[in-house]
């Protein structure tokens, strides 16, 4: 059975497991609230379920819990940070200030991170910009390599995710957050975890055969959309958020899946995009809403019920779950609580 | 029977078809550069081929023989030029040369613009900073609407188009040129005039039947990469070319092959990131090379000869056209004789 809990309910359970780990506590609460926000945004596969995973990290040793951020190049619009092996939330929250920070004088600002760990949904260091009359843009280096170069049989590319943030005026930001594979991997997580069966299309066996079977995920590939386009864009994302940072890409990168204990390297990108550098930022809100009007108002196909915008599924469940809860499925609070328990900490 | 012909000869004769248009000399031996390297760069769609629609929208007053670009807005690293209704080749290769310009002392630069008309492939652009030590990354509006929301039948959106290109040492530069459609739709114009049949999963008709005649493509609709993923990819890319710029999107987009007379303003953003900002570049090019060797180290399926990365088609192709020359297929060539003699000009 689901239960559903107040988000300051479980933004308080994180943060009381990250400082029984040893995290500073307001390191421990800046990444609560973080992980929080992406299970209010709906992105099940990258917030509290990815809890126990961290938790096994940094106990064995595999993120810094004091870790001292280098600012290791930098230029009017431009910084290269070191994230000295942190949790990607932390790196990624401060670099994502920092380049709205440039970005507000010189335009725009591009600001990669190395030494970084997974940090959650793309969208959540996208949204950050958009908050304040910026766009927002990330790129990542997937935290696991699932797929092979487009005809290959090595798992030489992940995910690598885009996301981008627009700013709007009464309807809701247009957010784009999507995996470079037609399904991203904490889709099949959770739909391992929730015993459900993957569509044809997500992943394919070793001989190229569709694969079905969340379960049986370590046997095959994920697809990339397009084919080759897909491959290409995460190659290239890649490229971009890992060896311009000297980050992780390729054989280098460590399933954190897998391995808990080998520093992951693993790099973003964040840019800020001052709309006031382009447009009005009011009129350029209300031409975002003159975009969801027009898309809306398209005749549909046969058996469609609605024309969707990316981020209009993000924005309603996250004003459901800011009321109602965030649900919390009953293998996923089984496993919570053993990890209270282990780590001696009040269940959620 | 298709004829190849020597690159000079090619651009010489787009050079005399605009200077007969009243374009003046500098501005048409520019576009004719730009236009034969699309056709070195086996961008079929996108070059000479391409020729008689500019000429026919010179000739009924649909772009601007005399521009004069205006810097609308300016910070340290981003502008946005107004265009002035000129070829989209000139307001692009000029807001190319501001983005690295700016890129070089801030790190980044993103410089849009609008009031600009079709300026041939996207990769054209996002290599100009690739030859400098630079990363490009080039995005832009589609000049006519073949592609509804997803669900939708109205076609508000285009192929709207992203290429980045990253410098290499021994091997190729990886360049990354797509559509965020399956296919291009100068892809589709080129099956029509060679007569070929288009696979399924390129186009749709109106009831969501495979549409696979290129001759019928008016009557149906462009499949964006991943479903409802190209849809937002396009959509996000079309905005940040478009809308921001202040540039056509949606219902405003002029089919620029239907129409030759309304100004189209179309909308395009280049970004240009300095390499040097974030590592050694000496380092960065060795690095890229690395990633061609690791993919091409991959296993492969049964069936693939090889594992290709993006960039290495192109590199082939125009080597052996500079070598070898252009392929003019004899339709194309039948209508640029036509063309040529209506424009009082020596043939090519």
């Amino acid at each position: 059975m689901t239960v559903t809990v107040a988000q300051s309910d479980l933004r308080a359970f994180i943060a009381r497991c990250f400082k029984a780990c040893g995290m500073p506590t307001p390191d421990a609460a800046k990444v609560a609230d973080l992980m929080t926000k992406a299970d209010l945004m709906g992105q099940d596969g990258h917030g509290v379920f990815r809890l126990p995973m961290y938790v096994k990290r940094i106990r064995a040793g595999g993120m810094n819990m004091t870790p001292a951020f280098k600012r290791l190049k930098d230029r009017p619009a431009t910084a290269l940070i070191d994230g000295d092996n942190a949790m990607g939330h932390l790196v990624m929250h401060h670099a994502t200030g920092l380049a709205m920070e440039k970005a507000r004088t010189t335009g725009v600002a591009w600001v990669g991170a190395r030494h970084s760990n997974h940090a959650g949904p793309a969208s959540l260091y996208a949204m950050m910009p958009a908050a304040e009359n910026m766009i927002g843009l990330y790129l990542a280096v997937g935290s696991a390599n699932h797929m092979p170069p487009w005809g290959g049989t090595d798992m030489l590319l992940s995910t690598n995710p885009i996301a981008v943030a627009l700013p709007s005026q009464d309807f809701p930001p247009v957010v784009l957050d999507m995996a470079t594979t037609v399904a991203a991997y904490g889709k099949i997580k959770t739909a391992a975890q929730r015993d459900e069966t993957m569509p044809e299309g997500w992943m394919i066996d070793r001989e190229g055969n569709p694969l079905t079977d969340p379960k049986r995920a370590s046997e095959g590939f994920l697809l990339p959309i397009g084919g080759p386009k897909g491959y290409g864009l995460s190659l290239v994302f890649g490229i971009l958020a890992g060896v311009l940072n000297g980050a992780a890409f390729g054989r280098d990168v460590v399933d954190f899946n897998a391995d808990a204990e080998t520093v992951t390297n693993t790099g973003h990108v964040i840019l800020a995009l001052d709309i006031a550098a382009f447009a009005d930022p009011d009129e350029f809100r209300a031409g975002i809403d003159a975009v969801w009007t027009q898309m809306k108002s398209s005749g549909r196909m046969p058996g469609v019920d609605a024309i969707r915008l990316p981020g209009e599924r993000l924005d309603r469940v996250m004003r459901e779950r800011a009321a109602q809860g965030i649900p919390i499925p009953e293998a996923l609070r089984t496993t919570l609580a053993g990890l209270a328990a282990e780590l001696g900490v009040a269940p959620l």
